[in-house]
């Protein structure tokens, strides 16, 4: 008899890093794991799928980090192929159902950790539940889309939404030698960046010989026989397609959560305290489905990224394992490629600061990544936006080639200390030839704001 | 008439950032400025000398960000061959002589900015001064150097000294196909490096076809018909050589701020304070021959890199120009390049550590520096220097190979902040396959770190 149960709910990144660390933290015969996975993977990268739909991964194990035996042998009873499908907090049960065979049984814990993940977004539009409509976001779907290409059938294929995902996914398909077109409402695509920088990407996605259709919001997804023949936006324009795939964002699943009474936030994720504990005693919520503190907006945001998930299943499971961990939020860091284009960015979007009440300064500017005189110098462009009067750094986009975007991973650490972009401009950054300009882009970033940051503060004296 | 005269001395980064800056803030009619520059050059790339020896860089003229002409017309009375050689604080006026012709005039001054530079270090042993043993450090050094290397006397060069200068210049004439050979008094090159990060680049150097002798201190220089013909160590090997370079650091330029009596600090470097101001009235100084506050050791020091030089010479000038601004010191912060291996640093190394009174753990991770499936993906490894106790970053090294080193800053910027290696494992670092793994390296060391931290504490208390 353990002293302790816990049940987790999600094999992959949040779930079996938290069981991992509370399995390492307290033996088995104090308390037993079980993990609860509907998939049929566990531990793997997400993020890889595009690579490996494109070729540039070759095998699919490439990006399994960890198989479910592994799991097994290392004392976490995961459980493949069984879907949760209900929580009883009376008696304190989970309710799982074989998805092979269909069994249903009744599992017993003390501690429940949610790490339920996200799905694509699908909207309500007519013909969204076709086969041939694939979301992108778990293994599972990956292997479909996969099985799909393989097919003969499949020339053309139209991506509903210019999200990055939606655009690694395009990319991925152009290299397969298929037709690609991007159908997206907005005026440029990836809407977490500002509409400039946004513009770089869009040029490299037509430079890619990709298919790029702004402004253009779906109306209806087009079926004959029950399968997708065509992408139709609202302006009546209709885009044959075999295969449609979803590029529009993800939601968390909470609907498990939720309907056993664990509440969701402001944001729609589940609700959970800098431990990652719900407010239900006993009950952890970790990765996609959960909601974060945004550390510059103050809001709480869902932002589903690997990165996040582990480190919130790590600290869920430090705690779980009677440790003590934190996890102090997000400010919203992402970085992508489209083709040899790097997109960065961190803090807050133009969009988002004035959302969240700041009034802002921006400044961009352009330089390289190397000594200009360097061999293999490429652009760079950094753009920041500083709060008015205090230059506070709110958030930063990097747009360039290679070598440009890991370069907001400072910016990011500037912003989690809250950075004046004066005090940026002084930081002690690493310089010789090769690896950047003397004054590395992100200082003359900096320089430009501040001197924006004075302006502003010149002209409202109205001096 | 104009209100002020401002002299400065010394023409390439930090002098004529300063320059830039007055002018830019105050109108020639208001401030006089009258700048001189021994040498034959003004606002180069130092540091970019090596890759122009070595041939990567095709042209002299791309090292030059800004001709004399440039700063004449920009308002600077830029005076190229003259040396300063006496400072009169009584009169106000510095004492110059023209390197060609010897016309020697005294010049009146209200404001004077010292921005003299640094000089490779020539230590006091035989043979020293013939003039086959070069320093590399200003343009005319490098010139002087490529014109000793177009004749064809030269097939074998010594490097007296492993700094990272030193191994610049060692890579640059073994691409020129000669023959060359390393001394280093430690037992690795490099020793602003751990000696385990130092081993990784002594292999690298070695990999070059670069003979490397370390623990071998240099007793003498042999020289024939004046001319050096060999390196002699203190174990009595003598290398054959036709060119010796030295490698051994620079010292700042004093002598003419200390025999005017403008006092240098404990460094050796003139002191100044945060406006770079030196305590006599009046008087400033900037760039490579200047001490700055170490930012974690608490302690003043040289450090004679442009981007230092350039950030000074700004606040100097702001300041200068009437406005107001500070340098708030540095960190130690550096990246090098050894062929293919990625060298960086921030922080203090151990023996730094050690010598400025801390107690601390250290922790070293290998990972890759992209998603470990993703194609182009390399080795990192990153070595961190926590405090005891407090968990406090106090420095970092990275090696590795493309894409590594650059990711210093981020731990740069995590010092300058004060940060733990706790705080460090939270940031919330850019992630995408391409870029990365999903924990950055640098998140991954902090782990680590801060395991070792937590680790000392636990022994520390005896249980």
């Amino acid at each position: 008899m353990v002293n302790e149960r816990l049940v987790v709910v999600g094999g992959n990144a949040a779930g079996m890093s938290a069981a991992g660390q509370a399995r390492r933290r307290r033996p088995k015969d104090d308390l037993s794991i079980v993990a609860f996975e509907r998939g049929r993977y566990s531990s793997y990268s997400a993020c890889g799928i595009p690579y490996w739909i494109g070729g540039e991964v070759t095998s699919m194990d490439e990006l399994i980090a960890r198989r479910p035996e592994e799991h097994i042998r290392a004392g976490v009873d995961l459980r493949m192929g069984c879907d949760v499908v209900g929580i009883d907090l009376q008696s304190r049960t989970v309710e799982v159902v074989e998805v092979d065979g269909g069994r249903r049984y009744a599992e017993p814990f003390d501690q429940l950790l949610l790490a339920t993940g996200s799905t694509p977004y699908r909207p309500p539009i007519p013909g969204m539940d076709a086969p041939n409509v694939h979301g992108v976001q778990v293994f599972d779907d990956g292997v479909a889309l996969r099985a799909e290409l393989e097919g003969d059938g499949v020339r053309r294929v139209v991506v509903v939404g210019g999200g990055y995902i939606g655009l690694e996914i395009a990319e991925a398909m152009k290299r397969r030698g298929l037709e690609v077109t991007v159908v997206d409402r907005s005026g440029t695509p990836v809407g977490m960046f500002d509409e400039d920088v946004g513009g770089f990407i869009a040029d490299a996605v037509r430079g890619l010989g990709i298919g790029l259709r702004l402004d253009a919001p779906v109306a209806a997804i087009e079926t004959s026989a029950g399968r997708a023949t065509a992408v139709r936006t609202e302006d009546g324009t209709t885009l044959p397609a075999d295969l449609v795939v979803l590029g529009l964002g993800v939601r968390p699943n909470v609907g498990l959560a939720t309907g056993a009474g664990i509440p969701t936030g402001t944001s729609g994720g589940i609700a959970v305290d800098q431990r990652m504990r719900t407010p239900v005693d006993g009950v952890w919520a970790a990765g996609d489905c959960v909601e974060s503190m945004h550390r510059v907006s103050g809001r709480r945001v869902v932002v589903a990224l690997g990165t996040h998930a582990n480190k919130q299943g790590r600290v869920a499971g430090i705690n779980l394992g009677g440790g003590y961990a934190t996890f102090p939020g997000v400010i919203g860091t992402a970085v992508t490629k489209v083709c040899e284009l790097e997109v960065a960015r961190t803090g807050l979007s133009e969009r988002e600061a004035r959302s969240a009440g700041f009034e802002f300064v921006t400044a961009s500017i352009d330089s390289s990544t190397r000594a200009g005189y360097f061999p293999g110098s490429r652009p760079i462009r950094v753009k920041m936006i500083a709060e008015r009067r205090s230059g506070r750094l709110l958030g930063a986009q990097i747009v360039g080639r290679e070598g440009a975007a890991k370069r907001i991973d400072v910016l990011a650490t500037a912003i989690w200390n809250e950075m004046a972009v004066d005090e940026i401009l002084s930081l002690d950054l690493s310089y010789a030839p090769p690896f950047g300009p003397v004054w590395d882009p992100v200082l003359v970033a900096a320089r430009k704001a501040f001197a924006a940051v004075e302006d502003d503060i010149i002209a409202a004296s109205g001096s």
